[in-house]
């Protein structure tokens, strides 16, 4: 399947490579496709994972990744998120899947980071209402990178990944790729604005990783 | 041991209740100890609690569970617990340790209610610099009530509940009443500030009740 990732960054392209693994046809959009050899936190630099995956993936544009993909992915921070969509010209792709694995977090206070959703706050539901031709699925974003894409690494993958979205179909799809990541249970929250729980739950996520020193963690609903 | 609690809503009355069924002497606090057959949300009037534990319990002000308990919990709503704390006095009680069980729910606009924590606001945080003579620890406020004293009833038990607060001897006490209500996985968040985990949390509790049709459901961190 074509799919367009947004953003460049450690989550953005731990996705990407993992889907290029599945044989997927990928694009990784960037604000400046030239600037190949800038340093990412916790990445490589986009040169890097370019040679990594020889020909079977492409660094272009913001755009180039929104017109190529099937299915899109917004990788990028939530604080930018949106402007980063405008530039993808999001609005002119006609009634694709953007999956939002985005968290806008503000680290200008130092650590741990404030988490910005709020009741009043919800980058799902904000993408969702400035793109409505879009069908935007919440997932992913409760979870470090690394576990992402291999569920099976934290306790042999017997925990929970969550999707909130307004399209029956869109979510089932999604479902499916999460299933190929190695996903076993997926649930369903409801709606767009269910997306408030996952982007709240972030800042308990933040205080786990604190807590038990390490990333490598998900939870379970024990039910 | 000898414990007042401030509130006498369902949460109030099953923690109320667990606690004598230990042999604990408890006094539970409400706004006004004559209105003892005033319907109570998903609970008995507190006549019929009374009667229920016999001599064993008592139902007094919010002042009288203050002043009673050495160990103090406050399990009224979110909302008004800061009012209900300055009624009881809480700030003329001594270094007593208070268990912070509440949430700041928002009903006024229907389902699902709003979650009023937020980066800006953390109700512990704010208990704490009210009263800064108590010792208050977070926790319990991520389980529904009939959870909270009988973890063993969802998925044998095999869940977690947090614990945050700024007196590591507050939480180790804490700790050791959890374990004898059956949690087994009791994780240390931090100081009172990481209680915007819990908190914030709440907005995906609400949205796992939804989606499950169940409150009889709790997480489990996976590491």
């Amino acid at each position: 399947m074509k799919i367009g990732i947004i953003g460049s960054g450690v989550v953005a392209q731990t996705l990407g490579s993992k889907l290029v693994e599945q044989e997927h046809d990928v694009v990784l959009g960037t604000r400046d496709p030239k600037k190949l050899d800038e340093k990412k936190m916790f990445a490589s630099t986009l040169r890097e994972w370019q040679e990594q995956h020889k020909n079977r993936a492409k660094v272009a544009t913001f755009a180039d990744a929104a017109g190529h993909g099937e299915i899109l992915i917004n990788a990028t921070s939530g604080q930018v998120s949106i402007d980063a969509l405008k530039l993808a010209a999001a609005d002119k792709v006609g009634p694709k899947i953007l999956i939002d694995v985005s968290n806008e977090l503000d680290h200008s206070k130092g650590m741990p980071p404030a988490v910005l959703a709020s009741q009043e706050h919800c980058m799902a539901e904000k993408i969702q209402a400035t793109f409505p031709n879009l069908k935007v699925v919440k997932t992913l974003n409760t979870i470090g990178a690394p576990v992402m894409v291999n569920p099976k690494a934290v306790g042999g993958g017997d925990h929970t990944v969550f999707v909130s979205g307004n399209d029956p179909d869109a979510k089932a799809q999604v479902t499916k790729l999460l299933r190929s990541f190695g996903w076993s249970d997926v649930l369903d929250l409801g709606d767009i604005g269910s997306a408030r729980g996952p982007e709240m739950y972030l800042a308990m996520w933040i205080r786990l990783w604190g807590a038990t020193k390490t990333g490598m963690l998900n939870v379970k609903v024990v039910r």
